[in-house]
């Protein structure tokens, strides 16, 4: 009688939540320090200090009527100009205010962007390992999801894949780099052979192919490594951004879509965001931290501890004889499970305590994520039991 | 190329909009003190102070990584748990948390249980005067929406009407009491009856229909009038609300959706509401909003001003001639226009820059939208032209 897609989905139950919910049971049993709960994406690192000075400031400032109201539906003018500026000065680009669009996370600028986009038959493609909900908000604005496999020796990008998957209907590409889950940073060779890609495949269909670049990880990101800004190397890119894990904010849901004027379409595009935005009841992302982000937009919550836990975690599984790309940003590690079965992999894993999502999640079977933004010692301790675990399977 | 019915619908502008920008471009002419904007529903009674103190408070007391942080999607447990006592305090309910989901405001409770209730054909039916978003908000989510026209003397429900537009496919009948534009409140008889004929066209179709309360005004209501608590009075009712407008916080996006499990249904139902607000990209309700809002869920904004307001205006105007239902609640007063076209009848209301929404945006053409939450001196400054206006017509 309700909606039965909606019931439907409800049954198949997150995975990595269901890991969660075990983990916080199983604390219950055998104590909050002997579970490794490598499961959830939740920032461990706090939000920079300033970003709670910046929450009491703005509200000595403003009236509470100017701070609590309703801003214009694109957001704050005035945050959408210190955005902007934000964005010339790190990448060299020539953002407006009204190339701005604030939401309320990257989940909201993905659905917004979707649904701005999607006529019917209109299909996107992404690349395995590949953020899961990125299946439901497609499907929920009207389009059809294709996943390229992943190439699991670089987690770069299966250009030939790619290529079989372009149709006529292909309306946009979705990358996600710094990656979740693997965390891998797509190369500047990657990104060119890409965009070279959809230039030729617009030309031969006749339309616009965009990259809708989903960012959320772009300042988490470690030594030696550098994340190209995508709207650069390809112009058709809208970019979907959140301060979740940069500032540490993921409960207060705020992030933006921006989009230069190059972008093909430009003003129709602009005009299908706003409407996409209001029908989907978005009226305006939260005000108070609308201004906290214009604020804030330069910094970012500790990362060198993330950085410690990649290498404490990358160079101590390796050591064991694990296999894995090393991952350059973001905050999890996806190495290959020690038989082809993941969730057999995890399972075992688990009479360890070691919480770990296998693979199959994300599009990519045959690997788990580890999701390393937990306490240091949380990862000195439970090495051990990698160790373990790995001598199980004789390695 | 992108979305076409998105972009059509930019062109569809907001009438309420452009006015609002008429008049901050009048402003410039006339000076600010010169121009009545009556057009935006903004509330212009400050945030209780309790409100700052609290987001003050939270900050100090939790790390930042737990008030920032995820909550479960249906909102922060203890949030749940003291809203839902709340409602059992103030209505003689029997709620629990977990009958309460935490919402992104009241446009994403809208949306959100429209995605739970619809399957293909399903159809919606709301009452004249209406917000006009629902009809953007039902389609969306893949409805249609019907509109019992108004019963212009009362602004109550037309019964016969809406009997003879429920059909086999009827999913849900949206109310709004008080309502906006009208600001009458539905009587304890109107509700009755139409709960008796839900619960008569329900048996008669072998389904239940639903009724969708959506409720952001109903603490803003005025001496001698009762907002009566509509599950009491109808079992299978979702109630939609917002922080909006009684806390004044129409900017920080914070509601909530409440279902009985005495609800048709019920477990079905909130398992879909779970998949629907996952779909449509809302992860949480704003983290901090949501703890704010649970310790000041039992105060409201200065509810005085609006009703001194009211009185000021719905006084003066009827003494001059002009025909009105007296509203009870909400902010905003409907009066007939003066002649049959609301829209001519607001041009000539531009001359004396009184900035009024024709009644047609709002499926009740003949009357006018005077949204009363300004200034008082706003009202007091307005009404001789209010009767400069009345002359023209030899009233």
């Amino acid at each position: 009688m309700v909606s039965k897609e909606m019931v439907a989905l409800a049954s198949k139950r997150s995975v990595i939540r269901e890991i969660y919910e075990y983990g916080q049971q199983r604390q219950l049993i055998v104590g909050k320090e002997n579970v490794y709960d490598f499961s959830l994406g939740n920032p461990s690192v706090p939000a920079p200090k300033e970003v709670n000075l910046c929450v009491k400031e703005i509200l000595d400032q403003y009236s509470a009527v100017e701070v609590h109201g309703y801003t214009v539906a694109p957001g704050d003018p005035s945050v959408r100009e210190t955005i902007a500026h934000s964005l010339n000065q790190r990448f060299q680009m020539d953002y407006k205010k009204e190339d701005i669009f604030m939401t309320t996370g990257a989940a909201a600028s993905l659905n917004i962007v979707f649904r701005a986009l999607t006529n019917p038959k209109d299909e996107f493609v992404t690349i395995a390992p590949f953020f899961p909900e990125y299946q439901c908000f497609v499907t929920a604005q009207g389009g059809t999801l294709k996943v390229v496999p992943a190439d699991i020796d670089t987690f770069q990008i299966n250009m030939e894949a790619l290529e079989n998957m372009i149709t006529p209907n292909t309306k946009g590409i979705i990358i996600n780099s710094p990656n979740n889950p693997c965390g891998v940073v797509y190369s500047k060779e990657t990104l060119v052979e890409l965009a070279n890609l959809l230039k030729k495949k617009s030309q031969e269909y006749q339309h616009t192919i965009y990259l809708i670049s989903d960012e959320p990880y772009r300042e988490i990101v470690y030594q030696g490594v550098t994340v190209e800004y995508v709207p650069h190397i390809y112009k058709d890119t809208i970019v979907c951004y959140s301060y979740s894990k940069s500032l540490s904010l993921p409960g207060e849901r705020i992030g933006y879509i921006a989009v230069t004027k190059e972008v093909e379409e430009y003003d129709d595009l602009m005009k299908a965001i706003a409407s996409a935005a209001r029908v989907l009841g978005y009226v305006n992302a939260p005000s108070l931290f609308q201004r906290v982000a214009a604020r804030c937009c330069d910094m970012t919550g500790d990362i060198s501890i993330y950085e410690k836990n990649r290498n404490l975690l990358y160079d101590g599984l390796t050591k064991m004889g694990y296999t894995c790309v090393k991952p350059g940003g973001a905050f999890y590690l996806f190495p290959r499970a020690l038989e082809e079965d993941a969730v057999s992999f995890c399972e075992k894993a688990k009479k360890y305590d070691l919480l770990l999502v296998p693979g199959d999640s994300f599009g990519c079977p045959g690997h788990v994520r580890i999701s390393y933004c937990v306490d240091t010692k949380t990862i000195e301790n439970a090495l051990p039991l990698f160790e373990k675990l790995a001598k199980e399977y004789g390695i």
